[in-house]
Order: structure tokens, then sequence, then C-alpha cells
């Protein structure tokens, strides 16, 4: 057990104070609500205006941030949707093309935000688990057919991966694969970005430094607001000039927030003491795939789970059946489709949480 | 003196620990930070995920934020520009035209964003002080030149108004100019919507109440983060479908914060113990216009200083020389012209302050 | 052999004409040039300024479509991309989502125009052929999962289908199939669009009536540039009030085109006297069929070719390297992808002209 | 009279059989249709699949009209929107500032279009006749504020200039003005277009060349649609590179039409025939201005009328009733607003039916 155990208490604490009563969710890391030493260090953080660029506590989570992750710059931003789709905006312009893997969060996950604010045109990858490699994407560049062809299709600028995969049950990109792939991509002299909402879970799970993923990809999405627990905040990551580019756009999209600070205190107090934690959620999802594996009528690759993303199939009831049924005995959990589930354990599950959700579950997974 | 005035010296000490040393900072009202007790606020509050509608706390901010503006619902948002930008959205599709009395912020001081998030043609309109009357509307609309000549036309679906107004130096619009613009907006089935960054101030200047001002429009921004005092965020208000309408489109754009109530805390705090203490800004704002005007090369119409906002011109030096003079002898300012410039008096700025700014203006209006 | 062989003569004259000399040009059932008949009926048409709606033969041309499509009205406009484009524009707003077929030409080739022109979410469905039925499509519709998961879904507005289908060869839907796909989108309350480019064909192969075919269908796009062979446009069919909505859009996409009734005479000859040898076509595109069936290192479904378009694989040779030497040779074809091309035959297609290319595809397959 | 009188008997009879009867058809030059021989020339025309470079008449139609501007290259599109809105997509991108003279086509004439299409910011200049000069131009650069306010401001990429007018009433740009703007813009980095739909009309007018009058702008915009009397098209002007990124975008918005040589070679003769004539319409509008001066009720300014188009108000009766009496009478024209009105006589307007209009006017503007 990890020193910030404390947290789970505070955390429900926390959960009886928000009206939830007793329930156990796991939706998803998002639902985290800040630890008690969070709250002081938020309570605490020195302030200005960011739109001027002068709030201390939000340069020094840029700073801090765009060290972690080994790149010139970053940008404190409300939300991963917007770190994302900042990025498409800056590395593209409406009609170019952009390589995606299958299922990417950045197209599936986000509001179909690609056409209505960059007007790009996603061109989604087939592959395993939500990766692919070289050879795939030269396959997918525009084949070479002269000038006037050439004016009927989209060029393709940007390959974007995700890393760990969340449609993927949380899957971590072998380094090998990430590093071919990126070979390719530069020879093509494709712009590269990385979707790196859990890159944390990525280095949990490895021990390879975030640094290490994020190398060779020109801009990296990066959130505290999921397993790291922060209330709330993403950074868009790179190079200097492209993310000033990118500022812009923030401003015009709305993400041009004031004393910012306040919140990008909590982030900065996740990046210090909670990435080290997150190997308790690894163990939790496992002990999770486990469980649901034993249960008739549910399906789940236990292998597959990597870091803290459990998904799995019912095979009896529908999934929003089963959904509900859990929801009505205590057990929060989103459903995808009619035979798709997923459950996260985060900063506020317990080991109890854990064997009493599996009990629910079993409960629930009976025709 | 208002009893929130024990705030500006815990401005001043914010002051110092955020870096700006002694400066007097009268960019804006946006520079202002938290206050002790809107700190303690937020460091207590009960907060969950916004985007599964669990912040208890985000919920009481929209609820009260609805009731004090009488309207329907409200929707906590990041920035004013995102709520200005939702309402666009949420009224129009691309190519609709949207007629906007002149100087409006969401045109001239949003990034241009109307044109890239929404697709909408503005069409602005001429008026005293960044307001106009029902004729001005009227004569705005699209000649009535049968279906033909109509297919070449965008049709007008929405009218914006600003109160108070920000480019004319925060002018109130009269009440009865007003209720005669919204008929004739009424009439001609047009939408309506109220830019209210510093709807507050209207009514700290005149008495009427918000909801009075906003009766009449569809929708109304307001914003927490400019004379309340509040670190971040704005609220979009109207009927419940519309803002149903135009959460779908906060999470797209990349509104769809988390833990948000940590900051709708203070917002909230903002609200319940801030708007009182509007009244010493205005009263500062008047000393100031009366200082500026009586200072040779510098240029002001006192009588038009309404609340808390004092645009004045120079008339010997340029402005952006006299802004670095300034800002070299410890007062901060803007300039946006050649000869134009702006002070804002806020939650921080205390009645020496006034005198210091003044006496350091008289030395730059010097050639 | 029908009784428009003469075009082919004069096709040959054109030929010459253009420069192209004594090439074969299978590239596109678009390359054809007008026949002399057609280059009459252009030369003595009534025309006027079309966007006063005055135009005499555009007006006949779009009451011609929309009677032999059963629909209220149609539209004349340039291309069928802007056609497909302005249904899709018409019938969403951006942040929708578009169920589509696998292949389809509104997404693949149009260079990705739903993005940047609609701000749409193309959410591709799979099926064989480019078709899908009843399942495919309810299964694609979002899960009902409460409110709050809605709001970060793009609401699903329009369905569309191509028939023949471009990408699968030419191929056409089973009406029964077509018939329980449009039941099952209205259920769901969306609207449908039929990218009829090549519809003459399917009714050409199957003798059902076109009107048959767009029945159930809310919009239809048909176009006179291809198999017909008149030299440019095409039109949208549908309800007035929605065409209506279209034509603002044409406007504003620069489809506003004057006196276009001279290219609209070309279409409407073709309406009336092309329609009835597009068989001839779809007989020498089988005899192209089994003929490429025939050659070492080339793979082709003989059956799979119902209409105009024959695709076919190179197994030994690339397919760019496959089409240079035939060019070199003179049968110009289109490569798609390092395997994949297509040959089409059309108006100045004959019998000669396959076998010559026959014998120059047997020498340029070997390696 | 020039030689080309002789067409003008065939544009009535071209007008009683497009059913405008006895109509005096004074709305637009976009009204005329093509001559017996330009008709002649069309039905001659060799023509190739234009989207695959193919069509000889295009090519050449592009070839000559770069020559006859002075520019590398140019691009042959449907619409003068088309034209000018692609000019603007290839200069800029979403979010960028465009700054535009008063009144301009690009902006009041085109549906909005620069919103939807390229999500540019118009910043419309003050100046006389919808002229502006090097310093109106400078003074609405941005003010160098730092690089923290930039980011709040939309970076101006593109000027654009129109000449002749048309809201202007056709009004020449004075080359000296031209030229240091164009020196301004120059200075400041800008791209430059010029919207010459009328630019034939200027050389017309002052003897001055089309491309004397290009010299200097990026990119330029003709149309041969209106006072040319071709049937439509319009080209864009520029450096090849520029054209060739804009080819792209023509394909995607719907432009990418096939056997466009066909209505290309009425172009080509408008080009070389009608150029001539233009000073006869020029003659006749200003004999129109005259007539109207000499009539009570109405106001026109006659010195203002230097090419075809004569704006005038009525200031007795209301506009739209004006034009519609005049229409019962046998005078076609436009109401622009209840007291604007245009009149523009072209290749089918006599001596005769200039006469034959004012009496109708001298009756309609009786209160």
């Amino acid at each position: 057990m990890s020193p910030a155990a404390g947290n789970e208490a505070s955390g429900a604490a926390n959960r009886a104070a928000s009206g939830m009563g007793k329930m156990i969710d796991l939706r998803s890391d998002t639902v985290t609500r800040p630890t008690e030493a969070m709250r002081a260090a938020m309570a605490a953080a020195p302030v200005g205006d960011d739109c001027y660029g002068d709030d201390p506590t939000v340069l020094e989570l840029e700073r801090r941030t765009a060290e972690i992750l080994g790149k010139e710059a970053a940008m404190y931003v409300p939300t991963g949707t917007m770190s994302n789709q900042l990025a498409l905006r800056a590395h593209t312009e409406p009609g170019d093309a952009v390589l995606i893997g299958p299922g990417a969060h950045i197209w599936f996950g986000e509001g179909g935000a690609p056409s209505p604010i960059s007007g790009v045109v996603i061109r989604p990858l087939e592959g395993e688990r939500g990766m692919f490699g070289a050879a795939t994407l030269r396959a997918a560049l525009n084949l070479d057919m002269g000038t006037v062809r050439a004016r009927m299709q989209s060029p393709v600028r940007l390959v974007c991966a995700e890393n760990t995969h969340n449609g993927a049950g949380g899957a971590v990109w072998p380094p090998d694969l990430l590093r071919e792939m990126l070979d390719a991509a530069r020879e093509a002299g494709l712009a590269t970005h990385l979707d790196g909402a859990r890159l944390w879970n990525a280095t949990a799970a490895t021990g390879i430094p975030e640094a290490e993923f994020a190398a060779g990809f020109d801009t990296v999405n990066v959130c505290f607001s999921k397993a790291l627990g922060a209330p709330l905040g993403s950074a868009l990551a790179g190079p200097a000039g492209l993310v000033e580019r990118a500022r812009r756009f923030k401003q015009l999209y709305g993400g041009g927030f004031r004393q910012a600070g306040i919140v990008a205190a909590g982030a900065l107090y996740a990046l210090e003491h909670h990435r080290g934690r997150l190997a308790d959620d690894h163990a939790r999802a496992k002990k999770l795939a486990r469980g649901l594996a034993a249960i008739n009528g549910l399906d789940v690759d236990v292998e597959g789970v990597e870091t803290n993303i459990v998904r799995f199939r019912t095979t009896a009831v529908e999934a929003p059946m089963f959904a509900a049924r859990c929801r009505g005995n205590g057990v929060m959990l989103n459903a995808y489709s009619q035979r798709d589930l997923r459950v996260i354990p985060h900063l506020h599950t317990t080991d109890d949480d854990v064997e009493a959700a599996l009990d629910i579950f079993r409960a629930a997974a009976v025709v």
C-alpha cells in the first residue's frame, strides 16, 4: 500500500460530502476529488491573470510539465479535449488529413471535435489494441499519382497516437513499435502528436520515463484530472513556437482562463505526489479483472489489463441492464454498447471497494 | 468604505506574493486575486465530476446564477469568451447573420471567434456608446426582395447587446432603449443575447436588478472573474433546452472541466459578497476620471464614466509610450491604439493607489 | 448496338481534336465529351440568369430531374461533390454525426469535404460492397445512456447510401436491403440522402426505375457528367423546402452560376437520349472483366461487375507501374493503391477499344 | 456604336426566346445571354475532363487570362464568389484577419462567405467610395503591444481591394492610391487580393491595361459573366504555387467541373471580342445618370458614374415600390434598401432602351 493511502479515507469523506453516499464509483478516473493536502496546496497558491502570463503557479506547472515530458514548453488548459484539439488545430489547416489509430479518443471521445473545430479529415488506421506500426502508416499515405490526382486528395499532415490507449483498455505502446512508427512519420514529413492523457499510467506500468515515451513526438497532451486526481486541467507540451501558436487558439476557443493558478496548484501537487501511487490502481484493476473473469456471463481479457482500465463484455445480460443493476446496488460503471462495459479504480478505490464491487457484479451478471 | 475593504490588504499581500511587487495594476478588473475568505470557501467546497453533472458546487452556482438573472437554467464555463461564443453557436448555424453593436467585445475582444467557431456573419450596427435602438435594428434587417434575392443574403437570426459596454467605457444601457430594441427584435423573430460580462456593474450603478436588465433576452453571459473578483469562470443563462444544447458544444469546444466546484466556490462567494462593493470601484473610477481630466495632454469624458472603466486619450505623447512610462513608475495600464488607453480600478485598488496613479499619469503625460 | 452508336465516332473525332491522340481513355466515365447532337442542343438553348431563377433550360432540367426521381424539386449545380456536400450541409449542423457506408465517395472521393464544409462527424459503417442493412444502422446509433453522457456524443442526424457504389465496383443495392435500411432510419428519426451519381446505371442494370430506388430517401444526388456524357453538372433533388434551403448554401459556396442553361441543355439531352445506351457500357465492362480474369497476374471478381465499373488487382506488378506501362501503350486507367486499379468503359469506348485494351493489359501484367 | 452592335439584336431575340418578353432588364450585367458568335464558339470548342487537367479550352482560357493580367497562372471556376473565396481560403487560415474596404462585395455580396468558408475575421476599413489608402491600412494593423496581448488578437494576413467597386457605383481606383496602399501592405508583410470582377470596365474607362491595375496584387479575380457577357465563370490569377493550392480547395468546395471547355469557350470569345465594346455601356450609363438626375424625386451623383453602374436614390417614393412600378411597365432594376436602387446597362441594352427606361422611371418617381 502506498503512502498516499490516507487519501482514500479523505476520498470517502468527500464522497459523503458530495452526496454520492456509499456509492463505489468506477465510471472513470475523472471522478476523483482533491485530497486534503491538495486542497491546502490550492488554498495557498500564489496566482495572477494567466491571460497576461502573470500566474506564477500556472507558469510553474507549465515549466515542470515540459521538464517531465522533455519538451521545450507547455501550456495549461481546462481539459484534455481542448489540449488535443488545439494540437490538431495548430498542426493543420482545414482540409488536411490526420492519421489516427482505431478507437482513438481524439475522434470518438471528444464529440467528433476534429471536424467542427479543425475541419480536418480523419483517416482511421487499422491495428491491434489501438496501435499501428510503420507499415500501416506508410500504406495510408497518399499514393503518388501525379499532381492532377493529388488535387482531389487531402494532404496528410499529422499522425496521432494514444498512450495508454483508453479504447483498448489502457494498453501501453511497446517502445519499439512507437519508435518505428515515428521514424516512418518523420520520413514522410508528418507532424506527430501523442494523446498522453494517461501517459503517467504507461510510465507507472513499465518504469519507462514519460519523456522517453514522449520523445519523437512533436506535441504531447497530458491530463492532470484523470488518474493523477487533480480537479481539472491538462497540458499541451511541445516546441515553444508551436505552443505559442496554440496559445492564440486557446484564447479564441474560450480556454483563456484567469487566476487558473488555484487549480494548477492541484495539478502541481498531483504531479509530485500522485504519480507514485498509480501502481496501486493498476494492482486493483488486475484484481478486478481476475474477479470479473471468474464470473459466469462476463468476458474479460485479464492479460490485456496493463494499467488502470478494465474493459469487459456481458454475454448473458445486456450491458445497460447490467450497469443499471449495479448502480441500484451501489456500484457505478459505464456501458459503451449493448455488450461493452468499463471499470476504472482510482484514488478513492480501496481494496474493500474492489471486493464489494465484485460481489455486486456477480449478482448482476445472472440472467 | 464597504465591509470588503479587508480584501484590499490581502490583495496587497497577494500582489507581493505573485512577484508583481508594488505595482498598481489598472489594466483590467480581470487581474484580481481571491481574498482569504474566498480561498477558504474554495478549500472547503464539495465537488464532483461536472461532466457527469455531479459537482454540487457547480450545480449550486448554476442554480443561484439562473435565479439572480431570472432565467430557467445556467451553465458554468471556463471563460466569458466561451460563454458568449457558445451562445452564438447555440442560437445559429454557419452562414446566419448576427447583428451586434459598435465595438462589441464578442467581435473585437474575443479573437474574432464568431467566424472560426460559429461561421456566422457579423453585421455591426452603428450607434452611440455601443448601443442602438429599434430603428437601427429594423433598418439592418434584410429588405424583403422576394425569394430569389433572399438566397444571396444571410438570414439574420440573432441580435447581441453588451451591458455594461466595455468598448464604450463601461456605459450602461438605458432600460427604455433596451426595451424598445428587444421589442423590435421579438417582432422580427430574432433570438437575443446579452453579453453581461459586467452586468453586475450596471446593477451597482443604477440599482436596477440584474434580472430586470436580463428580462427579454433569450440568453445572458455573466462573468465571475472580472469586477466580482473570482479566480475564473463565467455562466451562460437562458431557457433549459437551449442551455442543454449549449452543454454539448461546451464539451466539444473543450470546456467540459471536471471538479470545477473548486473554482465555482470562488464564484459563488463573489456572487454573495462582492456585488455590494462594486460601488467603491465606481467611485474610484470617477475619481480617476476627474484626476485625468485635470492633466494637460490627456482627454477624458468624465460624465461618460458610469461604472468601473475609464477610457481616455493622450493628446501629446503617444499612448504606448505613455503606458510604458507609467509601467516604469509603478502603474500598469493598457493602450488600445496610438491614442487610446484604459484604466480599471478593482478589488485591490485603494484610494491611495488612485492618488499615486494620478501623480504618475501627470508625469507621463508631459512631452 | 444502341442507336447512339454514332456518338462513338464523334467521340473519336473529339479525341483527336482534344489532343489525346489515339489513347483509349478508361480512367473514368467523367472523361466523355459531348456528341454533335448534344452540342447542337447546347448551342440552341434559351438561357437566363440562374441566380435570379431566370434560366428556362435550367428550370426545365430541374423539373425533369425531379420528375424522373419522383421528388418535389431539384437544383442544378456544377458538380456532384457540390450536390452531395450541399445535401450534408442542408441536413445537418456542425457537430452532428453522419452514418455512411464503407468506402463512400462522399467521404473518400470528395477531398474529405464533410469536415471543412459541414463540420460533421463521419461514422463509417461496416458492410459488404459498400452496403449495410437495418441491423448495422441500428447498432451504430447512440446507445441511450441518459442525458449526461449524451452531451459527450454527436447526435446522429443523417444516413447516406451510394447507389451504384463506386468504391465497390459499381455495385447495385438490392431493393430489399435498401428498404429495410430506410425503414430503420425512419424509425430512428434520421434524415436520408442517396448519392446516386450513377443511379442511371442501377436502373439500366436492373430495370427498376430511378424513382423506385430514390423512394424513401429525403434527398438524392444524380450526376449528368458521368456515364450520361453531359459536359458538366449534377442535381440535388428532394422536398421543395429543403432544396430552397440548399439554394442559399449553393450561392454561398460559389455554385451560383449564371447562364447555366448552356450546359444544362447538354444534361437535358443526355437525360433523354443517353440513359438507353448505358446497357452497352455494362456489356463492355463485363467483357473487360472476363478478359482481365483470363490474364495472369491480374485478379478480378467477374461476378461483381454489375454495371460500368471494373475494379481489379495486380498480383505481380505494382499497380502504378502497370498503369504507367498501359499509358505508354495507349490505354489510360487509374491506380488507387499499390495493387488496386479501375477501368470504366463509356460513351466513347468501342468494342475494338475493349479488345485493344485487353491486349495492352496482357502485356503490362507480366513481371 | 461598336461593331458588336449586332449582338443587341440577337440579345433581343434571346430575350423573347427566354420568355422575358419586351422587358428592359437593367438589374445587372450578369443577365446577358451569349451572342450567336459566342454560341458558335462554344459549340465548336474542343473539350476534356478539367479535373484531370485535360480540357484544352479551359487551359487556353487560363493561359490567356494570366497573360492579360500579367500573372503566372490562372484557374477557371464556376463563379466570382468561388474565385474570391478561394483566394481568401488560399491566403489565410481560420482565425486570421482580413482588411477590406467599405461595402466590399466579398463581404456583403457573397452571402457572408468569408466566415463559414474560411473562418476569417473581416475588419472593414473606412474610406470614400469603397477605397482606402496607406494611412488607413497602417492604422488598422495590430498595435504592437507585446507577445501576451497579441495572443488575444487575430493576425492580419490579407488586404482586399475591389476595382471597379460595385457598391460604390462602379468607381475606379486612382492608380496612385492603389500603389501607395499596396506599398503599405507589402511593408506590413500582408498578402493582397484584387476583386477585379469588373476590372475590364476599369480598363475601358481609363485606358490603363488590366495588368497595370493587377500589378502589385498577389491574386486577382476577374469575371467573364458580367459586362463581358459570357454565360458563366470567373478566374483566379496569381503565382503558380498559390493557384495550385487553390485548385485543391476548388475541388473540395465543389468547383471541379468536367468538360468546362464548353463554357470556357464563351469566356475566351468574350475576352477577345467584348472588351472593346464596354465603352458603349459606359456611355449609356452616363446617359441614364443624366436622365435620372433630371427626374424629380430621384437623386443621383452624375459625376460619380465612371463605368457601367448607376446607383441612385428615391426621395419621394420608397425604392421597392419604385422598382415594382417600373417592373409593371417593362423595366427591371434592383432596390437595395428603402431608398437605394441600381441600374446597369449591358450587352443587350440599346439607346432606345435607355430612352424608354427613363420615361418609365419618370412616371414611377411621382408620389
